[in-house]
């Protein structure tokens, strides 16, 4: 039994940051997120790429506004849609915490070649 | 009608970088890879500040597994868990192509500002 018990969340309570890394877990939403680099688009100018119909656009749109990585504007009937990138700060430095481990499997080739016995020719 | 058509992928056949951030989207598999940086272990080690059964960290592990971000080990019957971070990677740099629009908002404050008229009473 442990001191600390931590209990695993009920599906549909996600933690904001399980709602982004979700959000980022489909390539035609990190390829829409890619699109909105370059400015605010209507969700036509977003689906055309993909051979998508409008309520596909919308249902992918509105997975990346529940993330907070995306807005959508108020321009009349076109609501442009606008990259907010902030939460990708949060991916980043998560993942950022493991990087000591990103070349682990080198690290340790050169601890296992440090121990070899030096080439015997040097020896001659 | 777009020149480059992109089909979306049908549900199931998950490109690489999108099985790692659907791995990442739950908080209590984050926690087993914080867990898994002080070196590796066993199922029931990992799974005891979960409060949870065998069968359902073993669940954890699988996802983790087909992500890449685990491996286990052949030592007996205890095939312990280890930490593989070079997905972590991918991840933190397709985040970090997004660093430009990080402190977008605070920007475009600024541009704001300095469009403003000086304050009047400096004129007095």
């Amino acid at each position: 039994m442990s001191t600390a018990t931590l209990a695993a969340k009920p599906a549909g309570a996600r933690d904001p940051l399980s709602l982004v890394f979700a959000a980022l877990a489909d390539p035609t939403r990190r390829a829409m997120l890619t699109r909105l680099r370059s400015g605010p688009v209507t969700v036509s100018e977003l689906g055309a790429p993909f051979d998508m119909s409008g309520p596909a656009v919308s249902k992918h749109l509105r997975v990346l506004e529940r993330a907070g990585l995306v807005a959508r504007g108020r321009v009349a009937q076109s609501r442009p849609a606008t990259l907010r990138a902030e939460p990708m700060k949060q991916v980043a430095e998560w993942a950022e915490e493991f990087r000591e481990f990103w070349d682990q499997r080198y690290d340790r080739l050169d601890d296992y070649l440090r121990t070899m016995p030096d080439d015997p020719k040097d020896d001659a």
